[in-house]
């Protein structure tokens, strides 16, 4: 599947936290940049999600603020 | 300001592409690595985003969906 | 690549109206059934969106608002 | 009330997950066609959401994602 | 229609402005209290909205991001 | 941080209901006027979110619905 998203970043999962509809997964992008993400707990199972599992993250260019110092 | 979005991620503003009434801004997380996001032409104008600026690109982690391969 | 958006219904395209940084791509899921969408400029002329062609209207769960009547 | 979200979609309610903050909500659009929506526990308790009830999925244009094969 | 959305905030439309597919519209919920929305030129149209006009903001709580100084 | 977000409202935190991997955070506007937030669990303890706290709900624009009676 080909998407529309602008973003979609190779990351590995270095933790996976499930609650009890949703689930926490947080992404390393590089040595010490991570990505935080909130997905239905179903679509982190369906996924397979955990530790050191390649995956990316994907973003709408719509849901990325820009911010400056 | 201190923000409850758990993601921001240091960048390097590379392109912008100014609309009617938003703008879009490609942000360089790494070499060869980039973000675009969709702001208002009025948010784009007031942080002053030109190339090589740098800037980070803040995400909500609900707005971060997870794909494999 | 497997997402973990929830929702990927199956739509064909209807319309598809090219702003400047923008474009609205209207949806249709059945016979009078339809979904707007407004994606990147760019994103569309990638994907190659045309009327007629099959495509999927993707939302991520925490998107979707219930209402009732 | 009226609202500017293009996307207003007829359901009926097929699975609602009682989550701790959350709550999941599974809409069937037409026979074996849902769509998944996370919406506060509150709001699932205010709107009455049981199976078999008829609701709405709403989407806001900049939400909604296309892909194609 | 009764929405699950949990804010819906009384305000008054202070601007306008068109664009080619999307439409910005200034909110005023307090004297010096703007909120800023986008939406598609084709809601804008469809409800109406001018200078003076009442209207809500809708915003789905997993949409508010919360900052301290 | 200055961020893009073109709205940043002035609240008083009024409630805060902690969930498995979400928080809900209530934010008062003015006497009567409330926005309801959810937020990660980790974001509402980094930013120290108690009843009583200064807070900002910040949105972004593309996220604000606009409805009329």
């Amino acid at each position: 599947m080909e998407i529309s998203a602008r973003n979609a970043l190779k990351t590995t999962v270095k933790k996976v936290v499930t609650g009890s509809v949703n689930t926490e997964v947080t992404l390393e992008l590089a040595p010490g940049v991570e990505l935080v993400s909130i997905i239905t707990k179903t679509s982190a199972d369906n996924l397979g999600l955990v530790e050191g599992k390649q995956a990316y993250a994907v973003i709408k260019a719509s849901d990325v603020i820009v911010a400056i110092d």
